[in-house]
This record gives C-alpha cells, structure tokens and sequence, in this order.
C-alpha cells in the first residue's frame, strides 16, 4: 500500500461529468479508455500524485449501472497501489480480507488489478493495483 | 488542488473499525481526535503521500450518524489540500460550484476546511483542506 492510486467514481455520462471535473482540477482528463469486461467508459484527471477516474456504464449489466441504480452517482471505489499485487493479495488474505478475484485481472491504465469484498472492509470497495511492467 | 489530503469514511465503531484499517495498512493510526463542532470522534491511518481518516458519530444529530442510518459505513468524502483555501474557494464559486460554507472554518488535524455541495459535484461530497501555518 504504497499511496491512494486513484478514487472512481460512478457517473451517469462522461460527457456531461468530464467538464465538472475539469473546471475542479483546472486541466482536462489526461486519458478516456474503454474497459469491455468491466461494462465501462473510463476517463482520468491527474491530481498530484492521484487520480480520479470517473466510470460510465456502457450496458445495464455493468457493476456500475448497478450501482447508480441503487445509490445514485458518487464514490464507487478507493484505490491503493501496490508494489507487488500477488504478495499483498496474500497478506491481506491471511489477515482476514476476502479478494473478490483470486487472480489479478487487466484494469484501466495499464493495471493488474484486485478487489476486495466491501462485507470485510466496512462497506468500502478497495482496489489493490499495481502497473504492468 | 495539489493531491488528496485524505479520504473521509464513515463508521459506526473506531474500536472496531481501527483494527481493521491497521491490519489495511500495516500500521497504526498515527493520531486520534475529536472535533465536538462536528460531532465525531476521528482516527487518522497515513498512508504515503495520503491519509485515511476514519469518522465515528458521538451524537445522533452528528452529520455522521445521519450519513449511517441512511447509507451504511463506508466512504463519506474527499478531501484536497489546497494551497490557500480563500482563493480556492473565489475561484470554485465563480466556476459555478456551491460552497457549504462561506468562510473556512477549523477541522481535524491542525486544517482550514470548507465543503463544496455534492449536487454541484455528481454526488462526490468534496472537503476542500489547508494546512493552518
């Protein structure tokens, strides 16, 4: 757990949610990016040494059209980068965590990613990722 | 908007929840506080160039409490460090975002803070913070 890579967030529309977000940071998203498997557009501000992705659903399956049905728009998940994401699933394993995909999966922006199960984490959905090298 | 300061989750219990977050991150929180203006009991976890603040209710009018009983734990909100919040908060104004408050007022460890209005920002409840110097 090195720092907080990215907080996403669940938007109706990209188009409407990209210039929001750009007139908050002051600069525009530095990348959109289409993830099939997940059911989602996906566009990225630099903040510092975060990031915040903003997710579209692109199908009514889509986790996060689930989600806005039943929560509305708002903070999907937190994101914390790791610098070995095989060695951290193992140790937050033994510490109790259930990981949501036994093994790393292809995230947006050139990450392998995992998810741990909110019902361990007091309701908060956690992303461990690490860069693809 | 230099990084985020820390995200803000919301939890019923700090003697519960502490534990879990330590096991999270590997250690432990680095200060715990309480803010009676705002009704909550705070712990905060460091997390490199990040925190996580956990948030505990300790009346039931406490925006925290009310926050629970109508979404469960979990995140509650972000917050960007900010270089000078006066001019931060002129310049989200004029860029049509609506400030909960209209001057700063005192947060948890040692920050000036004011809240931007989720319906202005897709729901995403955003604490700008400044380091009181």
């Amino acid at each position: 757990m090195k720092k907080i890579e990215h907080i996403g967030i669940a938007v109706k529309s990209l188009e409407t949610s990209n210039p929001l977000f750009e007139k908050l940071f002051g600069a525009a998203p530095y990348k959109e990016e289409e993830v099939a498997s997940e059911g989602v557009k996906t566009s990225f501000f630099m903040n510092g040494p975060n990031k915040i992705e903003l997710l579209e659903a692109t199908n009514e399956e889509s986790p996060i059209a689930k989600f806005i049905a039943k929560k509305g728009e708002g903070i999907h998940h937190i994101a914390f980068d790791v610098e070995d994401i095989i060695v951290e699933m193992e140790r937050l394993k033994g510490e109790g965590f259930i990981i949501l995909n036994d093994i790393p999966k292809k995230g947006a922006d050139n990450k392998l990613v995992a998810f741990l199960h909110p019902k361990t984490t007091n309701g908060v959905l956690i992303e461990l990722c690490q860069e693809i090298r």
